[in-house]
């Protein structure tokens, strides 16, 4: 074992990868889209397009939100009023109703459970699905047992002529008992992610994020979202079946039922973490009709797509995708306060969850007030914050298409809508540079251009987790146009360094 | 369907069944120990022992604290600034360092991985644990899946008689694989409580929150404190054995060893939500014992006992338990932010968990700085906050003391230490009374004895989770010698009521 010192004790391994690509920056300060490092004794601004991972929608520091913010704190707001009226909590929850019914024009209510972050909104969705096919398993129990006694009865009665009827009963509660023991699957889209709790990390498609701890948590199956009928053979395969029996005229038959095995369809409108895809429109309608058919929930994950970041509220509106289930948090705290939610439609919402389901922390005055804020804030204006985002975003993406077609060597892809943009190069495993090679080989490819833009140009961006050759641009809505240009401008001088030198710049410091 | 509206969407249940209490408060304000709620245009003063479930050590809105974050806010600290240094996560960790250093006597350090919750700490312990244990498995592979190749390869060489070397391997591999893939055990006290994630939900005792998720995740078994020997039976049933194969002479011999079925030990040093108990020596000695025999790590929730509450900084420290691991939340927050922190000894620490495992919102300034002061405050004066846990903690516990002495037939137990108390209420399902035999049957027996103290003495304080004959008292440091009294007094009509009355004024009102 190495010295270890009380010195650096907060993930001091992933400092040191930072510092091989020049990252280790400490940022002392945060306002709309800026960060500020100090260099001696000036105050060195950072052009931000990390924006929390999609937390800063208003920027950060938003000033209205933290004069909110310093109002409630002034006044004493209880935030540990756990067990007692909540109205903060239900106005929260009113206002995304009213903007969920606006954008998806259905007019079933959802309820809300409050949860602290993104991960945790995802775990309470999982474990409410859960406490949903548990219902549904539980009812199945009491139908299968009741048939079994009736065979049972009628072997008793000797009004049937099938032997063996207990081994029969036996054998039915076994294979039932068995399969109802399995852990519930998930289905996800490949590239998925839902955060990296015990629970939701399975739903994270990443096998760095997920594979170590399978045995410890549900499954899941991730469907490619570019395969025609591949939610349908997923769901084939992995379809099983309860045993029942039926008493016919004289004799016992087992018979076969469907089980609800799959827990849940799990997925983002747009991948984030997996590189920002807009899921397909065929993939999404397969989806709809095989959780139609098997009566399984849709989760819509919108913590970092939704809160107005597309052009709309929710990412998923524009896929013409109603979520059974929503999950929010990111921007909904403002870039201030931690707040998530998870929300349930009516129709397959269980009471019985608020009694099972709880945090000390979660659904506290504070998140929940700055959320109705964010919330109104967004709503402001005729929906200001999501026009900006759309005509923002329609910028940045010409911009960056621009740049494509002058570097079509060297970048692959522009993706996304409104303001969660995704701008993909090429591999480079296979260059003539001896240190592009190596940078790819680091596998932290992307990061190493996210070190050569804050290096050389103060800008801040990072690659997606799961697909490193994707830097993701995900600015507030107050980006200027300036800052548009000024991102594009260092983008085509990363563009040159790739094309035309050895990319020896892109290398770490020192 | 009942109709909904949009005007109760949180959690409208959870409300109602408040309200059949009179618990169904709105709380507009929080000082110190009191929260208070309006009538017409007055506020209305309560005097607060349920202290955010441990949450406000240092009162609600702490002066000191609300400045601090006030200050913060109006410096525009950079709350998202993920994949940057942070230096402020490292000084918690070196505080924390500090003082379990001076607590234990052990100068090992520990690594700090950041959280929004205590759930999401114990989630991250989880999956940590689970990382050393993945980690063992993968050289246990490693090393059986030599010595089969060299099996094989004896029986090629014609080096041994052994026939059928193939199907030797094969029964191998397919027993161990099918063992490697269950989910792992965890062992935890009964009456436990870790949290209600898909994860962490599991290693809490009450079914009510764990049974319908059973499937979703990680299995625990639930130890018996009060019965020595039981760790030891438990494991020994638990026990499980991978195949490995030896080349003896002229043989292969199938030979076993022992399998890491077990991920960690989880415990609360005085459990919490079960009913204010602190674990036994002997069970402490056991535990310590046969985790040091398997080489599974302790993993100490500390996340309500810790943070001076007990006198001293941490629970364990008063039964000379070192954990490998910890978890920490609510007081850690101040009563103010969202802080939570898991820490891993050096000896146990795996630095790939830093790139499996993140939060958008852990580890971020605004928390960890507020987090930061929390423990300043804690540690002034030589540990004047412990101080005054302790004695006002001694004060508390000799007045119920007394009580229990005046109403023997009444109160069955007090229990606790420091802060934390437990007052153990008779169960009244045999009661002559019709009322108390309806309240005990509604399974919310202390709410309706929550109710009755908040309506009638402006006093609140609610039973345990799962242990609902237990109320908890669970102040501030600043807890005053009259508000002691005026909570004994209040309790003294209580028990009057109990004893006395049918229990009529306990009932809801209207």
């Amino acid at each position: 074992m190495t010295e270890v010192t009380l010195e650096e004790l907060a993930e001091p391994y992933l400092r040191g990868v930072l510092a091989t690509a020049g990252l280790d920056v400490e940022y002392v300060r945060g306002e709309g889209d800026r960060l500020y490092y100090r260099r001696g004794d000036e105050e060195v601004p950072v052009l931000d397009f990390v924006g929390g991972y999609g937390s800063t929608m208003l920027g950060h520091s938003n000033p209205e939100l933290v004069a909110y913010a310093q109002e409630l704190l002034a006044g004493h707001t209880p935030i540990h009023a756990q067990f007692s009226r909540h109205p903060y909590a239900n106005e929260v929850a009113a206002r995304l109703n009213r903007i969920i019914q606006r954008e998806t024009g259905s007019d079933e209510p959802y309820f809300a459970i409050f949860a602290n972050s993104g991960a945790e909104a995802i775990e309470a969705a999982m474990k409410h699905a859960e406490l949903e096919r548990y219902t549904r398993i539980e009812g199945l129990r009491a139908e299968i047992g009741a048939n079994l006694e009736a065979a049972k009865a009628a072997a008793a009665a000797g009004t049937v002529t099938t032997r063996g009827v207990d081994a029969v009963v036996a054998d039915v509660v076994a294979h039932n008992e068995a399969l109802i023991a399995q852990t519930p699957l998930f289905l996800a889209p490949v590239g998925s992610f839902h955060g990296k709790l015990a629970g939701s990390t399975q739903l994270t498609y990443n096998p760095v994020y997920r594979a170590v701890f399978s045995a410890l948590a549900a499954q899941a199956r991730f469907v490619p979202v570019d395969e025609p009928g591949a939610v349908d053979d997923i769901v084939r395969s992995e379809s099983r079946e309860l045993h029942d029996v039926v008493v016919e005229g004289d004799r016992i038959e087992v018979v076969r039922r469907p089980f609800p095995r799959f827990c849940a369809v799990v997925l983002e409108p747009i991948l984030g973490e997996g590189g920002i895809h807009e899921l397909p429109e065929t993939f999404v309608r397969d989806v709809r009709r095989v959780a139609t058919e098997l009566d399984i929930p849709v989760v819509v994950d919108e913590i970092q797509s939704g809160m107005g970041r597309t052009g709309a509220f929710l990412a998923s509106s524009h896929l013409g995708l109603r979520g059974d289930y929503y999950a929010m948090a990111k921007s909904l705290g403002g870039g201030i306060a931690k707040a998530a939610v998870m929300l349930v439609r009516a129709s397959r919402y269980q009471t019985s969850f608020e009694m099972m389901h709880s945090s000390t922390f979660a659904k506290d005055s504070f998140s929940c007030l700055i959320a109705g804020k964010v919330l109104e804030m967004l709503e402001a204006d005729d929906g200001g914050v999501y026009r900006a985002a759309q005509s923002r975003g329609t910028e940045l993406r010409s911009a960056l298409r621009g740049l494509q077609e002058e570097f079509p060597e060297v970048l692959k892809d522009v993706r996304g809508r409104g303001l969660m943009v995704g701008l993909e190069f090429f591999e480079q495993g296979d260059a003539t540079s001896e240190t592009l090679r190596e940078l790819h080989g680091s596998g932290f490819f992307g990061y190493f251009l996210s070190g050569y833009l804050l290096r050389e140009h103060g800008i801040r961006t990072f690659p997606t987790s799961s697909a490193v050759y994707t830097l993701r641009f995900e600015p507030s809505a107050y980006i200027g146009a300036p800052d548009i240009a000024r991102l594009t401008e260092a983008l085509r001088e990363l563009c040159r360094q790739i094309r035309d030198t050895d990319g020896r710049r892109l290398a770490p410091i020192g």
